[in-house]
């Protein structure tokens, strides 16, 4: 065995060590004290009472009933006033993709008591390569908490992005934040496990976590995904598949965020009776507004609580039992010597607000206000130059031409059926000079993806009904799983202008109408992130959501249910710059029933 | 992060998950099923009815209902016609060094249901060095069960062989099989870090366990000593020791075997009420008889629920805990999919007593009959070969000058306070022709430890009390923690007799009395280890154990109260080549009070 996860993260120097144990033997004063705090005991479940935990440098030296012993004049001592201490948070399944910086999202991240991510690496590779993979890992390391890194599965309906290169993986698995590879579709695995599984195998092989995404996935199907390795899933939305789950040994992540909320109904396993040492709670990212008006991981604990969970089972949803599935127990998830200095003193064990919060040893927090500001990172080249296209588009790329003579024409056509889930339908749509017409008044639009990267300029036009869209159009740079610019649009114009105007910005959400642009927000990193403080950007996308609402829109996140239309994992019908893919088979198809998709250009 | 541990166990190939696939989706014969059985769900707790589990080489491919879906022409079924299957069980603590080849002790830890141990490597590396090292993990490779080993951390008294050299740790750590550094006795770690800490830190910066040794460690030193990064402990002997070691984070194993038997007393933890899953059982090693005539950890567990733990724990505490600890739960501990095959059924779940054992997906085992039997490893010469001494020893070695001229002098010695532990007593002894002389009619005997590899012949010779020895001695090359030969001797011409039939054996347990051989039992495998049947051992072993106490030594098991004179972690006054050694202060002394020690041969 050579080298393992963590490797710079965990490095306790021959220094270190020894101050350590002078700290814990008395001989060493400790830099930080915590004392009178009820001392929140995940391993054994215990609240001891009168407890002190002292740290030397970025670690735990002790935690009892004595800490005086290991204080001297130049600890800081904080007095928890018997006030509760947990360990910070960690968030086992999240995605730093929303359209924040890093160094945005972390303010209120860390704020909240969170110590620790483990954060998807899903979409800055396929956008910018393994350069911009690698940058994007660099802006989470050297960060006030810990950021763990899972290498992206690359799950894709396009198949010009599908599945990591095993060249590629050896370079992230070898860094030292990156514990496993990130969520893999199931249906993907077993529909196409000659794409999907050298990389899953290379990941077991070297004894790092595979995540798992079983949405909609039982019984047989089930377990001839998870028998490749795959010991985690955040998809469950019911109780019972929590507990399908947890019997074959899966590590359930309930998700409470910005994709789905699921955890009051999910309280549901409580009712089983079974074991929860193997439950936890996790985010799946969190959208700015939420995370600006309410926060973070410490919510979901809340929530937790406040769903019926008991509070010890509720705070070891976020730390102990994430930190074993990732096997990172002995570095962080509880409060023991030797452990990470990651602590969040709270009211009481029921009320989870955090008062202190120390992450590393510093106190980075107190009392909801940030003293240590996460750093910015200088993204590169790779990762600020992701929109390529050929030439400027014209309201003609959109056109498309009928196959027949007739005056209408049967097409093949995608329908919303709730704000992410769609179905396939055929129309008959009319046909004028050659070309196939959209018909907004009967709530059918345009649809286009637009490859940025692979094949630059590669387009696919296709239909899609229920977006209640009566004028303009929106495009997106940020469509989920592909490296495709999504446009959505009831007149080519509006839909060539949103288009020309993201490539302008190098990146961004643009709502055009009239033949110029109403609204937009510049994403020039990865094409999704914004540079902007969170505030704004959160304000920004507010804006926007109500003027795509004015359009007719009706979704609640108008955002989230454009980029998932091409998300290789949401049901049923998708759609690249190749095609429509439906996730039922996993097959690309054309606009035409009888057609194959490809050349749909 | 590269190669992790167990690559080469954990290794699936893309054939196999295909199949793996296959067989879960119905579309390919198992190989082997077990219908009818109740399967003991470790991950949720639960005892589920009704349940098959269908095996695809060797990995579990499906568990559940329905196993006819994936059972064909060719699966081997076996019906466990309403019995209880729960996985293979782990012992997380064991020395393969009771003088019985790999092999013979396999044979009967297989066939009551053990199928993975994780074992110590502190015997062969110090007498046998890194080729040494090498030859014994391979005699572990390759076996019908697997087999993970723990690194030497390579505590000594003696400073010939103190502390793993870091090139050794970096050849063994790169070993598919290595999955941590083994028992760091933790007085030595805070008396001497710069001897031990290099290596304890390389382990953690690779991610990998340290396992630790906290006998009698309690409040500042037991947290320096695991703030060091140590997360299991399999020492403690009261309750209260086991809750202080859970609520430090640490992996309690309750031991049960060879050196001590714990179980019922630490079965008072069940008082506390606190949570049971970082507990575990192991052996810590079992005797050949004890092995012949009861059985290996089947016994622990079976003992276990009948001290009062609930079956499901018990179970637990030599599954899925012990996997969890060692971050190997992803391949062994449970029953699902993509874990290894490793099953064992019992009548059911308050009787541990394998009907059938399957590991790696065959049956090894059936009612009690070994099926497949272990493979017997040819040790390599730097195994056979570990007897060194110049030239063989004459009675006159074992002299001991006295500084003094008159008829008596006050010399420092050892005396037995139980079979195991000692302490230092000053003792007035008869001076005759400038030589100091035993007294065993008062009880005192001479007790010698000759290096036999690093430092060949370098002998040093002491007095012990209270082995009641009247007459000849007895010698043995199998002496803990050191590269030593000890013999205690009533006679100097017995005691070179002794040692000199070990050198010829290259390795044995020998009985002289009257200037000839009375009993012996060659160890010629690193001087600890019979070439012959396990049952011949044990026999043997019983013999001498017999013929010893009839010299007047009354231990329960004469042979382990002398290789452990020389352990460096019992306490109190040890002894090697370079003196006596108390392990209060961890300071080698000489024979005589104000003696440093070296230079007493």
């Amino acid at each position: 065995m050579n080298d393992t996860h963590s490797a710079i993260m965990t490095a306790m120097t021959l220094d270190e060590a020894t101050w350590l144990m002078d700290t814990a033997l008395g001989r060493r004063p400790a830099d930080l004290a915590i004392v009178n705090a009820n001392l929140v005991n995940v391993y054994t479940g215990e609240i001891l009472p009168n407890q002190g935990v002292c740290v030397s440098g970025r670690w735990i030296a002790y935690t009892g009933e004595d800490p005086r012993t290991s204080i001297g004049r130049e600890t800081r001592v904080i007095d928890a006033a018997g006030k509760t201490v947990i360990p910070g948070l960690i968030d086992g399944h999240t995605h730093i993709s929303n359209p924040c910086l890093p160094s945005e999202f972390l303010r209120y991240v860390m704020k909240g008591g969170t110590t620790s991510l483990i954060a998807e690496m899903m979409e800055p590779y396929p956008v910018a390569g393994i350069d911009g993979a690698i940058d994007f890992a660099e802006a989470l390391g050297d960060q006030p908490i810990k950021i763990f890194t899972t290498m992206p599965a690359m799950v894709s309906i396009s198949h010009a992005c599908r599945g990591i290169a095993l060249d590629d993986l050896r370079i992230l698995a070898d860094r030292p934040e990156t514990v496993g590879i990130g969520e893999s579709y199931w249906q993907a695995v077993i529909q196409s496990p000659e794409v999907y599984l050298p990389a899953l195998l290379e990941t077991r092989r070297r004894g790092m976590v595979l995540e798992g995404h079983t949405a909609g996935a039982s019984t047989r199907k089930l377990q001839a995904y998870t028998a490749m390795g795959i010991t985690s899933c955040h998809e469950p939305v019911k109780p019972m598949e929590v507990l399908e789950r947890l019997r074959l040994g899966v590590n359930v992540m309930l998700r409470e965020g910005g994709v789905r909320k699921d955890l009051e109904v999910l309280a549901g396993i409580l009712e089983t009776g079974v074991d929860l040492r193997r439950v936890s709670v996790c985010t799946d990212s969190v959208a700015p507004d939420d995370l600006v008006s309410n926060g973070y991981l410490e919510c979901v604990v809340q929530k937790a609580i406040d769903c019926g969970f008991a509070p010890m089972d509720a705070i070891r949803m976020a730390t102990l039992n994430v930190a074993e599935h990732f096997h990172l127990d002995h570095l962080i998830g509880g409060i023991a010597p030797g452990r990470y200095a990651d602590l969040v003193v709270i009211p009481d064990i029921r009320t989870i607000r955090a008062e202190w919060v120390v992450s590393n040893g510093r106190v980075i927090a107190e009392k909801g206000r940030l003293l240590i500001q996460p750093r910015r990172h200088p993204f590169c080249e790779a990762s600020l130059s992701t929109i390529h296209l050929p030439r400027r588009m014209e309201a003609a790329d959109f056109d498309v031409a009928s196959p027949a003579k007739g005056p209408r024409v049967r097409v093949r056509a995608m329908e919303m059926v709730t704000d992410l889930v769609t179905a396939e339908r055929r129309l008959d749509l009319p046909v004028a000079e050659g070309r196939i017409s959209a018909d907004p008044q009967k709530d059918i639009v345009k649809i286009a993806a637009i490859d940025r990267r692979i094949t630059p300029g590669k387009t696919f036009t296709g239909f899609i009904k229920g977006l209640h869209m009566t004028h303009g159009a929106v495009a997106i740079s940020a469509a989920w799983d592909s490296t495709d610019i999504i446009v959505a649009g009831a007149n080519e114009d509006d839909m060539a202008t949103a288009v020309n105007r993201i490539l302008d910005l190098q990146g961004g959400f643009v709502i055009c109408a009239g033949g110029r642009v109403v609204e937009e927000i510049s994403l020039p990193v990865f094409g999704y992130m914004s540079l902007e403080p969170i505030e704004t950007v959160a304000e920004k996308l507010n804006r926007m959501a109500r003027v795509i609402r004015e359009m007719g829109v009706t979704f609640p996140d108008p955002a989230l249910s454009f980029v998932t239309l091409t998300g290789a994992a949401i049901p049923y019908l998708r759609i690249c710059e190749e095609g429509y893919v439906n996730l039922k088979d996993g097959l690309t198809g054309g606009l035409f029933p009888d057609d194959s998709g490809e050349g749909e250009h």
